[in-house]
């Protein structure tokens, strides 16, 4: 089970076949594999001509890990067909990693040992443990559910609104919606939805699905469960309801003062369209990668505001990147333990047992390691600014897909680093946290312990 | 002894004159202000005129902290007296800082009770706790000692290589010596050590200073009893060495690669200058801030690198700035003993015990959150480049005092941020890490634990 290490050598061959990390960063392969290989045909592009290898591999990983980061433009580049392999690509990335990670959580809690299950699911009523067919089905049925209502929002305000085709408004309306679901960021429109700038019959339909995908399935259910009942929630929960709304809220206030006279963002509309598009900015850095306005244009104070919340990224199970709000949360809270001189870290009755810091602290360092590595390359690779390339690396790793305009511009050698940065912030902080929780030994119970997903 | 929540009124009233916390914040705010007055004195100035307020208070709080930013030039705006008065705010707060920081391990290692202290100090045969006088006695001589054979060097090479008159020899010689040995990095000259930068009888005995004073004394003490046995040395003096060593080596390449053809810096130089100046660029990032090559000319890759190495910083207890190499080390060994499944974070046989961990956490999430905070504020308050910002502020919280050449241009509230920054980032990791460390209970022994100081 060891990441790192000495271990013997039998152990190592049968491990190759068990492990869920694994298992994640196998199947996520094959999938961009896959993708890769049905978007290099040449029915996938709109010229028919057979696309370059970098783009095709580009674009799937992208796809597969909901990234959004694009070489060429969706809309003109790919045929059809293309953008349907696309959208299949980001359906099955976006539902793998829920399924996964929620499975996780119910593998996870199967190694908490008999007391603390118990205690798990008396207090919670969270999912059933021993159904995990039951959980893959209520997944897919909720995304699938959730995709057709946001669908069906966006197809009735591209007819009504924009009169636009039958034919048109549907492909429009399905193909956003599954990908702001998602989080995955990819628009068939080249300057993804700034002519929907100040309309929210579109943004806010957005909004809504980025932000329940972002959640995480273990979230929604437990929220669905125990709506009026907030002290029942899990750790968890707790944490990322709170702060996914002060994050929210933080980030349109920053982000709408920051911008609020510049002419070439915010400046031209009126005050309730600023709050807008200060909103659906703040909601898309965590981490769905629509934009409303052009991010290059946005001013170097709003650029690094947005590196921060798309780096924090969203909550763990879902469909969102980054480092997760629970990382960011566990963190917070073992250093106000810390500056309050208590020995032990306490959220809401609950004691976050030491290990559980270890793992967030783990994710939190190698995230900023990946993204300044990646930061650092990059600068030496090109002639960009520190801004957008800090930008494009945090939105890479982070799987977040904004960017200030410079992917289609980058040498390919730096296009292959993206690809893995995008690959290694899509399972890494997940694969890591499992193999990291799986891991760890029972120990003494002195109070009843409560463990949070981080990453 | 908390340093935030809830602490009956009393306890407050009387903790306040006892915590020595408190007794170091106070005293550098002293000499501060001291220094702010005797350099608002019109002799302090070179026209005779009154010094700006918000200049004076910059140059005191940059002279106290030892950081080296200036936003009026050292040699020409300042009389004899006004340098005369920087040279003994440096040699106060150098020695300030490595006496109150050596006192407070003396009084860790007293509070970690009798058998842990019966161990360590059969251990380590470090110092001899009872003796304070003698303590602070050999601070002050081997500060001085240090300083002028360095001087004695500098005088002598500015003598024969630059032909000075022996007056301005000795004083150049001891105010970059007094400068360089308390890593202040103030210059007398406008342009720091440019015009030295291919000359190794300069360039070598700043540098050799530089890291001997940013080792830290407990640290050199013990070198200077254990050198020949490594085996003996504590996990502080192991941590600082090999990560000075590290840090020194991968700056040097890091900085020498990346500068190696820019005509601006590095490139009219031949090979031996190149790797002469890429040293020496890569010794004062942690945390000098002389420079000999033109840091506004630097690559942003360069930039990022030095950022980061400032951030790190130098030795717990010496005259360096930054999170320190300690605290960035016990960080790495938590992180690989993670990544290995131990539960435990070993190293060299020695356990960091988890209060300790969490204290490294405390000193690096706070120190993120300062610079990511004045970053922001900056980029809002200017329109400096990311770049600049970011290298501006991390050079005052680590108290480097490198600059690209903004400071003197930023507006009087940005100055007064940045002297908030150095005040904070000179004090702040001490504090807390001593009111942290301070107020932690003793707990069972498992293993000989041992405290390396994080901060
Ligand atoms: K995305
Ligand atoms: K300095």
């Amino acid at each position: 089970m060891r990441l790192l290490g000495r271990v013997p050598a039998w152990q190592r061959r049968t491990d190759r076949f068990r492990h869920p990390a694994q298992v994640i960063a196998s199947s996520f392969a094959l999938a961009v594999a896959t993708g890769t290989l049905m978007l290099s045909l040449p029915a996938a592009t709109a010229s028919g001509e057979r696309a370059d290898t970098v783009d095709a591999l580009f674009t799937a990983t992208s796809a597969v890990c909901v990234t959004g980061l694009v070489t060429v433009d969706t809309g003109s580049y790919w045929s059809g067909f293309g953008q349907a392999v696309i959208l299949l690509l980001i359906q099955v990335g976006g539902l793998g990693i829920m399924t996964l990670a929620t499975l996780l959580t119910v593998l996870l809690s199967r190694r908490l040992g008999l007391r603390a299950r118990f205690l798990a699911q008396a207090e919670t009523k969270s999912l059933d443990l021993t159904d995990v067919r039951g959980v893959v089905r209520r997944i897919v049925l909720f995304s699938l559910g959730c995709e057709a209502v946001v669908a069906a929002a966006l197809t009735a305000r591209f007819l009504v609104g924009y009169r636009e085709s039958a034919g048109s408004a549907v492909y429009h309306g399905v193909f956003h919606a599954v990908s702001a679901f998602n989080n995955a960021g990819f628009s068939i429109h080249a300057d993804s939805l700034t002519r929907y700038v100040d309309d929210p019959w579109v943004n806010l339909p957005v909004a809504a699905a980025v932000i329940v995908g972002g959640l995480g399935f273990p979230v929604v259910f437990e929220l669905a469960r125990h709506w009026r009942r907030p002290t029942r929630w899990s750790v968890m929960t707790r944490l990322t309801v709170a702060l996914t709304v002060a994050l929210l809220v933080a980030g349109t206030l920053a982000l709408t003062a920051a911008e609020w006279s510049n002419d070439r963002t915010l400046g031209p509309l009126d005050a309730p369209g600023k709050l807008l598009a200060g909103f659906f900015a703040s909601v898309m850095a965590r981490t769905a990668g629509f934009n409303s306005v052009d991010i290059g244009a946005l001013r170097p104070e709003s650029l690094l505001a947005t590196d921060i919340l798309m780096f924090i990224g969203g909550g763990s199970a879902g469909t969102a990147g980054g480092i997760k709000v629970t990382t960011f949360g566990v963190l917070g809270f073992a250093l106000w333990s810390e500056m309050r001189g208590e020995t032990h870290v306490n959220v809401g009755h609950r004691r976050i047992p030491p290990s559980n810091q270890r793992q967030a602290l783990a994710i939190a360092l190698l995230g900023i390691g990946a993204v300044m590595t990646a930061t650092l390359t990059l600068l030496a690779m090109t002639t960009h600014t520190l801004d957008q390339v800090l930008f494009e690396a945090t939105s890479a790793f982070a799987t977040v897909g904004l960017s200030t305009g410079i992917t289609a511009d980058l040498p390919q050698r730096a296009e292959l680093l993206l690809i893995v940065l995008m690959f290694a912030g899509r399972i890494g902080p997940l694969t890591l946290a499992s193999a990291l929780a799986l891991r760890e030994r029972n120990r003494r119970f002195e109070l009843p312990e409560e463990r949070t997903i981080v990453g």
